[in-house]
């Protein structure tokens, strides 16, 4: 399989085995936790993408920056491929591990360093949790903007390598946009300071060169984010409506009226009744789709802005708008959405998640073709997705028992992916690239584009040590890809074959 | 001096003089205006930074993205430098042409090339004036957000370069924060199209790499912003105060609040004085400093937050709180603010304008040292400045003639970015670092971190023939500047002597 190696891999093969690594470390790193044993390694055999598994070589759980530094060394001088894991809530198995490898988990570094109200930010460890840096500013009446579904339990440092979204990352940005400077090492390890507490970054914009790289570049160590003030007031509507594409047509009034809601959520009717039937939260199970609108800020404006949302829904062909009547009802209003992935989960025994992004505009048409990839599949697709920003989540509802399905889902997948980079959007709203949709990648750019991604990669990685065989796809792959068509998730992956 | 020289510079001379270029080029670009006569060359040998002046070997104005191609192709070949120059409005010399090289002026890609109103984005040349932008949204109620004070000159292109910001930034982010995709030549003449109308990226970050790269990687040949919706209302308050640091204090409260301006800007005495005897704005000439405060939405919403404004405003011990009575008096407010470098030109033979960033709360402290600089210095620094998000632009003033003066002035300014830099700032908020203050760079980062700027810089353009000599110093530079104390604009810039 030599022939898929990329040139400029170096073909290093780490020169100890786990044993070796083992003893090493333990001597290197007194104290530190080192998993090896089959049973200890297995929860860490996968992330949030469950479909792909491999137990790692060794996984290490540091406490300090010295001590990332000391095993990075380590791998660099042995030529061993670290992978770094943040809660392993990833859906897209950037936190793959590596048979050979190993994978740095910074769960330990779980403290919040400082945080200054005045200023409006809050420095943290990486494996901070996503909500318990809100929750720390709570009190100050501030918060962190940047919400996946999964921020109960989702790292920070995980968010950066993402560049994690969230529902309201429609009127308040992405990770990227909510952090000011992070403190990263190289593989060499080198401790590099990027961005300022500053607005602009000077030079190169390393800062987000690093956000959502995926741990291609170096570790990051400590990130300072930005905090905002909590809205005073917030208000979510429910609009039913008998037809996807005028939902999708709703959407787009909106935002054209000038109104950039804090979320504008979009599911249709298979997951309307999956939620409900999970959280009960009132959604009208008979719509083919509803909107969730939440418009947060100063009360007055809120209180103006909903009437002329409720008047525009209405015009779009709403059937029914439902403002929720109480905090009470509101959060429950959001649960729905927020457990629409496990919702599904129950009435499906397998899904495969998509996350790709397409232009407000093209909604309706990538609905329409969506649903007759399902049609001609033969497999139910339900779709959740952030809607103000064009982020779609299709869910693919399959049985991998039943022969042959896994590959059906896996290549409505690719298709729908494709669909997205044909109508002008992306291959990832913001579940990342990782492992999953390496070979799509091959369709979001051409080899121009691909090799200045390689040229930054060894500038900052020389060995290629730092997560091998995720986000960017080698150019052999490219062309393999390419002449075989194959569907994500049945190669060989054969970047990983020498760890 | 090849001390001096970075080992990784080539070192190639271009292999012709003007004579041969020119007659080589007009048989490559038949029809292409280029200008090689004294007299032609003379408007073209300083950008908006008219303190450095050099004269460039040839200037070109293409119209198309083959004659650029074709212009690229010819320089990597001939190993000629390429400048590229927007509308010339740029404050830290970054369109400062070489001796030996070729200056790209891309004034004639000056086209807005489609703008879909309902996606709310424009793509555009980047010829385009940035207040032309607006102009061509304005009947669809949208408008491009970013506005430098120079925006009915500055181009598009340009505001990419240097990742401009402006008065409204504070709530509407800088340049980066606008765009969705560009269009870039690199030095060997390849396409590369970065960022799409999706919110994320996929890869690596490149969009962000180019946005402020000041032409060093590639040349923007097309860009589609983002446009937003005008906002329906919009209202500005004068405050004054006797104290600056009272109005340092305002400052922090109103964003403490959570209340986030359309623009929040600070005037002391010196440039409130200057901009009332230019503009005639309403401006209290007594006043040790100013705010200027805009509140931009929804109507009741700006009612409300205005109210709550002026209330900070008067607990933070302002004197005088007064509400632009119409639309005319607003513009008449925003034009003394705009026009306050003007208006210091008038009182002074020369000024240099300095462009520091500080987090919010060292406002005081950095105003006081700078209070001390002027009169151990011995001379009048006037500032004016983004309040909102801490980004200062101190005026020096001097008189050139006076001998002594200018290097007093320029100690002054170095000592200011130091100071930003020592208290978490940057060495530049909005204009870049162009020529100017590449030196200060050495300040702001270490040389592990700018031998990753050195080696992305390879990655795109291995030859170094975009730009030399701006932006990122070479670290024999640093070397010396560390061990010499050089101050800005003293230094021979070395690294540009080859050309």
């Amino acid at each position: 399989m030599s022939i898929l190696y990329d040139e400029r891999v170096d073909g290093v093969l780490p020169a100890v085995d786990r044993a070796g690594a083992l003893s090493q470390l333990r001597e290197l790193l007194p104290g530190v936790r080192i998993l090896h044993e089959a049973e200890e390694l297995r929860p860490y055999e996968c992330d949030g993408l469950s479909m792909y598994r491999t137990t790692p070589m060794l996984v290490v759980l540091p406490d300090t920056v010295e001590q990332v530094r000391t095993l990075l060394k380590f791998a660099w001088d042995q030529g061993i491929p670290i992978v770094a894991r943040g809660a392993g809530t990833g859906l897209s198995g950037g936190a793959l591990p590596l048979e050979k490898g190993i994978l740095l988990v910074m769960a330990r570094f779980n403290r919040i360093l400082a945080l200054d109200a005045d200023a409006g930010t809050a420095t943290v460890q990486p494996g901070v949790r996503n909500l318990a840096i809100s929750q720390a500013a709570a009190p100050h009446g501030l918060y962190y903007a940047p919400d996946p579904s999964s921020q109960i339990a989702c790292s920070i440092g995980g968010n950066v390598a993402e560049n994690a979204g969230g529902v309201h990352c429609l009127k308040y940005g992405l990770t990227l946009h909510n952090i000011l400077q992070i403190k990263v090492l190289t593989i060499d390890g080198e401790l590099l300071t990027l961005g300022s507490e500053a607005l602009d970054c000077q030079g190169f914009d390393l800062l987000a060169l690093f956000t959502g790289s995926e741990g291609m570049l170096g570790i990051v160590v400590e990130i300072t984010v930005r905090l905002l003030a909590s809205p005073h007031s917030a208000k979510v509507m429910l609009a039913s409506f008998d037809d996807v594409e005028k939902a999708g047509g709703a959407v787009a009034q909106i935002l054209g009226a000038g109104i950039i809601p804090a979320g504008l959520e979009m599911m249709d009717n298979l997951a309307i009744r999956a939620a409900e039937d999970f959280i009960h939260a009132g959604y009208p199970v008979e719509a083919a789709a509803i909107l969730l609108c939440e418009l947060d800020g100063a009360q007055l404006d809120v209180a103006e802005d909903s009437q002329r949302v409720e008047a525009i829904l209405l015009a779009a062909g709403a059937t029914q708008v439902r403002v929720a009547k109480d905090e009470a009802e509101r959060q429950r209003f959001w649960l729905g959405r927020k457990n629409a992935f496990p919702a599904v989960g129950r009435i499906s025994p397998d899904y495969y998640c998509m996350d790709g992004t397409i232009p407000r505009r093209e909604l309706p048409r990538v609905l329409k073709r969506i649903a007759e990839l399902s049609a001609s599949f033969g497999l139910r697709v339900a779709n959740v997705f952030h809607a103000g920003d064009g982020n779609m989540h299709p869910l693919i509802l399959f049985d991998a028992n039943t022969p042959g399905e896994l590959e059906k889902a896996e290549a409505i997948g690719a298709k729908i992916l494709e669909l997205c980079v044909e109508v002008g959007g992306t291959i990832t709203g913001e579940h990342g690239v990782g492992r999953e949709k390496i070979n799509q990648m091959c369709t979001q750019f051409n080899s121009d584009e691909l090799e200045f991604f390689h040229a930054i990669k060894a500038a900052f990685d020389p060995k290629r040590l730092l997560n091998p065989g995720k986000n960017i796809p080698t150019l052999q792959r490219c062309a393999e890809f390419g002449a075989m068509h194959i569907h994500a998730g049945q190669l060989p992956f054969p970047e990983l074959e020498r760890f």
